[in-house]
């Protein structure tokens, strides 16, 4: 693979990436649609990063399809695949660790601990091996997609990040590798996240501002449902992922929802039509 | 720079990059020497890093002397120099830190705590705005060194770390911008670093192995010199900095010394002749 980005370079070529743990869906299957737009060749890469799973979450069972991936990235039209095996990126004197500050340690990262430090990881070094120009991330994800172009800020990479819009399935649940674990109920049952980010829309839509009385229309529709249990329900600033008090700026309705054992996230961005402006654009 | 970069790689040139604090002397001049070898272009780097300084340690009054640098470096035949302000590297959002777990903690990591996580930080940075082919240390600091070597290794960084040897004063002092600090009297008894060091290897040609006892011969010849307050001397493994217990194997001793207020500091690098073999090689 770096000899494949060298080379891929030496011919001023742009190179865009999309970096996946594989069990793919039509979310990264649109983020690979969205760099064949921009970029030739374009790079998809699998692999299951150990380092951003606590102790006691699904590294072990997380979904794996590696043939049926391997043919969806090829019928998407992927140049190539970068698959490798863990002792290939970490060996057993691995000890470097890249580490956003601050903005790894809210929401994700004090109920995953060490997740942001090994998502960074990891793609500080896909980011390297490959050396694209472009490299896209879902908006699923926002804490990670924000730390990740942090990152990329920071440490002067050139690559430049490219968050995309979240896939979502037509009853509005978004698209997530975890859907899978979700039984027949608990399918139904998720389909909350979207519904309490709806309400928090409807209510900001209403001229309703606060952000402790959007947070109880939030508690209010996932109370309701029975089989989900909350992790966080936070409005945030857009850029550094702190609470806000009110909404007149760039923010996030954030959740994350345990429904039955299987941990959900989703959000709704909310920022103002212009810089002071009352009215608010949303982007489920 | 980064415009510089790109144009460089876009023309598949070897570019290769010396990073360094400013106030240079010969050892940088050596590397820079070095890099006209193997690389066109040649980088330097000038860039007193605040975060690789503790609060109670020289950064305010590091010496600078950019005027006299910049010449110098012309003259060496440098083809780029890169001076940023601090703004630039550090703007107010930065966050974002490397760190070489374990490495790091000992030594030099122990007496300096957050000094090696600010180097990797500002070199990683500093080989992503420069991607160089090749980057060019001094084993002066060989902790530093070995630090930077694996950081590049486990981020899969694109640019060989090149090792280059300790440059010395005719008396066998270290060459290093801190010894600008020392007064005359001082100057003099810097040398009991160069001093000890020799004293360790006579012992090690003489067939002396036990760490303690070559220990013992460091401390017995820094504790002759009434200017000098030891910080550490030890003998460790080349690879983990880990003690040893007998040199039998690739080893550096190790001086870290205060000489007055000056923390100055040293090495000899000792390999056996061949894996197993007893007879040993000393680089001063």
């Amino acid at each position: 693979m770096k000899e494949q980005a060298r080379q891929a370079r030496a011919e001023n070529r742009v190179a865009g990436l999309v970096t996946t743990m594989g069990a793919l869906h039509r979310g990264h299957l649109a983020l690979i649609d969205r760099a064949k737009q921009d970029c030739s060749p374009v790079i998809a890469s699998i692999f299951v990063n150990p380092k951003q799973f606590g102790p006691n979450e699904d590294f072990s069972k997380y979904p794996r399809a590696f043939d049926s991936d391997r043919e969806k990235l090829e019928q998407a039209g992927v140049d190539s695949l970068f698959a490798p095996e863990e002792p290939e990126m970490y060996p057993l004197s691995f000890s470097t660790y890249v580490n956003v500050e601050g903005l790894s340690d809210r929401l994700e990262g004090r109920s995953r601990p060490g997740h942001f430090r090994g998502v960074a990881t990891v793609v500080m070094k896909l980011l390297q091996i490959v050396q694209p120009s472009f490299a896209y991330f879902g908006r699923k994800d926002a804490q990670q997609s924000r730390i990740i172009t942090q990152m990329a800020r920071d440490l002067d990479v050139h690559t430049e990040i490219v968050v995309c819009p979240i896939e979502r399935e037509p009853d509005g649940l978004a698209l997530s590798s975890r859907n899978a674990y979700l039984n027949t109920e608990e399918r139904k049952a998720a389909t909350v996240l979207h519904r309490a980010l709806e309400a928090a829309r409807s209510e900001l839509a209403a001229g309703v501002r606060d952000a402790l009385q959007l947070q109880a229309v939030l508690h209010g529709t996932l109370g309701a449902e029975r089989l989900a249990r909350v992790d966080y329900a936070e409005i945030v600033d857009a850029e550094s992922f702190e609470p806000v008090v009110r909404v007149n700026k760039p923010c996030y309705v954030l959740l994350a929802v345990f429904i039955g054992k299987t941990r959900l996230i989703d959000n709704l961005q909310v920022a103002p039509r212009e810089p002071g402006s009352d009215e608010l654009l949303f982007h489920f």
